[in-house]
């Protein structure tokens, strides 16, 4: 088959501008593309990247463990780091996980791939181990207990302050006694919310009770169920005025039982998310967020992986978010 | 390294169990597959697919082209797929495509995958032959008329039906004059639902004007900018009373504009989405749609990819959908 050299002097052109074309880089000519792509099917050539690979023992791959891709704020952080991911030439990988399918996680992706980010994952302690006797980064996009006491690096906004400057926007609204509602059982970055959550309110001066901390299991629909046995447990009025969520479709299914109960927001109880995806923006009133720079936080993400694939230490990175104020709070 | 075999000889159970502890199967009993785990830690065995690979010459690898993750339609048909491929012990590339990265995309994933799933995608002609040399099987979610024409099967609902019994529901509600929002540039998706449509118009004995075909490009801020254009364009009131728009992000931002411009619906404006995302269930007034069964078309996918990989000749698929009326029409 011919080589990339080959095609770059039947086409005029450097064999940098071939890899270009190659890898779908913008800045070459439509005309210079033209001219390569022509000189590419003339000669037959059509790179095969599974032989680049046993070469340089490097597969090109990358791979992004999700916990539920049902949530529009994961597919979106997803999409954007494929978007950079495709800039670097790398295919991503992803894969739903869970403890239970750890094994299975293992065996599928040793010798496959160059790096791996954890998508508001953490993985068991020995699975840290395994993996790092195989050389391949990890880096963690939402920030993990777990994966910070193994020096794994991570991307996440500051939500100390982000949610400081939520209890502070309650509390110019009268509010002092503030509910929250969290994903207790499975993935590490509500953990990290709530923690955040817990000492701003203690910053601001503000108490916490056992019963104003909910579990609505990260989805909209467990959400609902357990808010609405909530409301039910509490005839006589709720025992706090506002509520954070930690994601946007528990917020979405906490305002839906509210619609449904007469209960008027924000006049009797005002609502916070903590992502800003696009159906905060459909609902009615429209939800309160924290706005967290997806876009941002995917491109990032890239960097640091190629960095941390140059075997260069690095540091994690927390960004600045910002409040959205809409009409539920 | 330990083999397979000794693993199982350690744990007192068959080659076969070891396979289907390290596949996640859950047919399993914990305590065997924890003896099997132990085994496996014991003995230092750790399966390297890579070296599996090459020596059968399958990747276990599977591609899954999107077209934008950001639609929750699309993000929940590749949750599925996902799925059902894991199950089957597959890992699942996705990639974003367009026409211009189609050299990219070429030259990523030859040599790396087993099959290609098209996710409401279609290639350039000239694509398929060259994927075909590869004798890697390709098969279409969601119907589209050029993969039709080059024999690839597909899996989709029937348009052709649930546009009928979408048009009669609104003729019973006294609409005759019916609008239709699609995405008339990239995706083969929203192209065969439109001709489904139009088809399904005329046998309704319903006129079809040019005026009454939109597009919203796909998105929600998109459908939302040309709705509102149209709108201004008709100040004394819109030239159809009802509107079926090809995928429910355009519907979400029809709605939206209508809110915005104070047209009541249902009763100035009918609005039907065509997928039953989540967010329908959350706008005011909730969205009657098309109900496209997801789930059900993921897993029929990676059944059908298993065939078609073992050589056999597979039929297209035609799964029924369901009306599902709700409050805005």
């Amino acid at each position: 088959m011919a080589s990339r050299q080959e095609v770059a002097e039947r086409a005029g052109v450097s064999v940098a501008v071939v890899s270009y074309v190659l890898n779908g880089k913008t800045n070459v000519k439509m005309e210079t593309r033209v001219r390569v792509l022509a000189a590419m099917k003339e000669l037959g050539y059509e790179p095969n990247l599974l032989a680049r690979s046993l070469k340089t023992k490097k597969t090109g791959q990358l791979a992004v463990l999700v916990n539920y891709l049902g949530n529009p704020f994961e597919a979106g952080l997803l999409l954007h780091i494929e978007s950079a991911a495709r800039d670097e030439s790398f295919l991503v990988f992803f894969q739903s996980y869970t403890p239970e399918t750890e094994e299975q996680l293992i065996s599928s992706l040793r010798g496959r791939v160059d790096g791996i980010i954890l998508l508001g994952q953490q993985l068991m302690t020995e699975t840290y181990d395994r993996i790092s006797e195989w050389d391949v980064p990890i880096l963690s996009v939402t920030q993990s207990p777990n994966a910070q006491e193994r020096g794994i690096p991570y991307i996440d906004v500051n939500w100390a302050v982000l949610y400081r400057q939520a209890i502070q926007h309650l509390k110019d609204k009268g509010h002092t006694s503030i509910g929250y509602m969290s994903d207790s059982q499975s993935s590490s970055y509500h953990v990290n919310r709530l923690l955040n959550f817990q000492e701003a309110m203690l910053a601001e001066g503000l108490e916490l009770q056992d019963e104003i901390l909910l579990n609505g299991e990260g989805r909209l629909e467990n959400a609902s169920e357990v808010f609405q046995r909530f409301v039910n447990n509490y005839p006589s009025g709720l025992p706090f005025s506002a509520i954070i969520c930690s994601n946007d479709l528990m917020a979405a299914g906490v305002l839906d039982v509210c619609k449904k109960n007469g209960i008027q927001i924000p006049e009797q109880l005002a609502i916070l998310g903590s992502e800003n995806i696009l159906m905060t923006t459909l609902t009615e009133p429209k939800l309160s967020v924290i706005h967290y720079p997806r876009d941002e936080i995917g491109k990032l993400a890239m960097e640091m992986m190629k960095e941390l694939m140059e075997k260069r230490q690095m540091a994690s990175r927390t960004l600045t978010g910002h409040l959205v104020i809409r009409n539920s709070s």
